[in-house]
């Protein structure tokens, strides 16, 4: 029997729910709009895609999208639908054409997005995954244990060289373990690439000659190609461990083409995944679109923080980062790791250990260690030992009594 | 003066709009979510994106997408942002990044649309654009004037490699100007790429020896990278004149390196365009989206069609069309052929010529062009023909007269 790919969907339609995702299949696989002669039912057999699953989950009366058929009532659905390899083939640039192409725009669609994604093994053949994934990341930096401990260059651009330099100074020096570019910050006039990587080197290997351990830096090398090959073989050179892309920036064939070339873990910021996920009717769920970028290469994944300053919920926070913790496919887990961000401190430690029960992740934090009354080092302890009494499930407040910079940081989080 | 980038945006806030322009710019140059020491007034004055036009247009007491901050009132707005060109430079994915990051996910955010993109010449300089574009394209087609006539092989996956030949020869038989795969068609076992082209290329070189001219076809190369550039060779050395390749499904480094290898004009498709535009409070307009690929460059870009099949109204086709039409941007014309489909026949010939007053396009139809009784050959002529009329300002039944495969496509086109 041949292997076939299965994609979930949420789907809101105007139509009859079983015509409407009859039309689906049809428009992904071998039908269109009108009756052909030559889709023989010998040809729709062998490569039209199949309705695998239709539950009516509630109907409501207005569509939540526009310029779909007009109707008096709308259902909301729960849809699988399945395609044979063969159609396609394992690759992942036409599997987004088939999942994810023009079915968005049907006439008997007012809301659709795709919750999930199945994919055969010979994907995994295909596609090598991270280079690195999580055992790799937590040698490279020289922490075995506990989450990597990690904060962001601030202000995102407009610091120079120099300046750059000297914020990972201090960050080093307080024995931070992760640092980023933020995705703005690529290759300007005003902090060029190649300088930035340099001057930020220089100082983290002089630091890890003192330490023993280096900090591992993502550097934004988000471009064109052959300029991110070069600025990769620079990031090498320099002595730097990671690389950080943009993936909605580059696209697949970039991922991809990255990570022939890296010889560095893949640091993949998901820059624009508002614009594929805010309105709840369209779009892209994190766990089928984190799946396709770990198999094309992402080592790191951010996947947003819980309590967040931007406007996605806990919960899918949380399904985020166990999505990048979950095996790509049985036969392939591919582990990533997930990356929390965005207004994060030690008090969010305690919640999304338990939420997710692994320190396999990135918890990166800028006010939350910036803010420490005693400096950078009290800010990275503070909040290394705010995950220590998660792990511990000892109350923050209690732990914090074995640990001054704890204490001290307890003042400002909130 | 540095050089500036302009993006502008439909915005609704349940904030108040000034402080969520300011917040936006903020957020995609050196601002965070805090009050930074080191952001300076110097580094903003250098470095900050500026809101540079800020109109609200209403107001409504529903926010569009959820998970913003509460509020009783949300404004909606016409803003524009402006960003200096350094702090990036000429780099379509970092052009991505800051125009289309982050910002869409900001809690003061209810809505936002990116409605148009303002690019400096650093840009045309660091990108060539388009290889062929209209012209090479008439040229490569043996079109000197009106629309290229085109039609699309259905079904679009299912056909063996001698199924796909007989159709083309058809379609050859009949005149036709352009031909192209589904997007779904790519490299499956059963309708392998290679052989697909060697066979379909065998009938269309055949053909072009008897009648001097050679139908353009648009074979879909879509894949990973080394895939998609030997794909290319061998539609190359096939003596093919024309390659595809969807959009979304690469990525921009991946359109950005074919267009570096290709000796054939792009035929660029835009498959999931409904993820990024369906909702009309999130994502992307067509015109400023367009100008990214078109710089990577795209010859051929997909506009979807009048009276079209799927959910897109007629207005929003034609702005996207006169989008691909007009110059990327005054110093660089870098023009691109708009392609019509999805349920097109002669009818629409008239309001599209007069809508856009050129026939430098493709116009493809299927059932309009396989359904005629006479044949594809009429099929072609007919579509022709009543290009001829809409040219001619003259009403279609009375062109008919001139036409008898027009008048017997009259009665079916419907």
């Amino acid at each position: 029997m041949s292997e076939r790919i299965y994609a979930s969907y949420w789907l809101e339609t105007g139509d009859d729910p079983r015509r409407a995702a009859d039309v689906i299949a049809g428009e992904q696989s071998s039908g269109t709009f009108i009756a052909l002669p030559n889709e023989t039912p010998e040809l729709k057999q062998r490569s039209g895609a199949r309705v695998e699953r239709l539950e009516v989950l509630e109907t409501v009366d207005k569509p939540s999208l526009p310029g779909g058929m007009p109707s008096d009532v709308y259902h909301r659905c729960a849809l699988q639908i399945s395609w044979p390899l063969e159609n396609l083939g394992p690759s992942l640039p036409n599997l987004m054409s088939t999942i994810a192409g023009n079915l968005f725009e049907l006439r008997q669609v007012s809301g659709l997005r795709i919750t999930d994604l199945q994919l055969p093994a010979s994907f995994a053949r295909a596609y090598q995954g991270p280079a690195f994934g999580i055992d790799g990341t937590r040698k490279l930096a020289g922490v075995t244990t506990g989450p990597l401990i990690g904060t962001i260059i601030k202000p995102s651009v407009g610091l120079s060289v120099e300046q750059t330099a000297q914020q990972v100074r201090e960050l080093v020096a307080g024995a931070i373990d992760f640092i980023k570019d933020d995705e703005l910050q690529a290759d300007g006039s005003f902090c060029p690439f190649d300088e930035r990587v340099t001057a930020v080197m220089r100082v983290v290997n002089e630091a890890a000659q003192r330490s023993g351990r280096k900090a591992m830096v993502a550097f934004n090398l988000t471009g064109d190609l052959d300029q991110m090959k070069r600025r990769h073989d620079h990031v090498l050179a320099q002595g730097g461990t990671c690389v950080m892309v943009c993936l909605n920036s580059v696209g697949i064939v970039g991922l991809q083409e990255l990570r022939r070339h890296s010889q560095l873990p893949i640091h993949a910021h998901r820059a624009g995944w508002g614009y594929l996920s805010r309105s709840p009717a369209l779009g892209w769920d994190y766990g089928p679109w984190q799946k396709i970028w770990r198999l094309a290469g992402a080592d790191h994944l951010h996947v947003n923080g819980l309590r967040n300053k931007f406007s996605e919920a806990d919960e899918s926070v949380i399904a985020a980062a166990k999505a990048v913790l979950a095996p790509v496919m049985p036969e392939a887990a591919m582990p990533a790791m997930p990356v929390f961000s965005s207004g994060q401190t030690g008090l969010q430690a305690e919640d999304t250990y338990r939420a997710l029960g692994t320190t396999d992740l990135i918890h990166t934090a800028g006010g939350g260690i910036f803010g420490h009354p005693a400096g950078v080092s009290a800010g990275v302890e503070a909040l290394r030992e705010a995950w220590v009494a998660a792990v511990n499930q000892i109350p923050l407040a209690r732990h914090a009594a074995t640990s001054s910079a704890l204490r001290q940081a307890m003042e400002f989080w909130r």
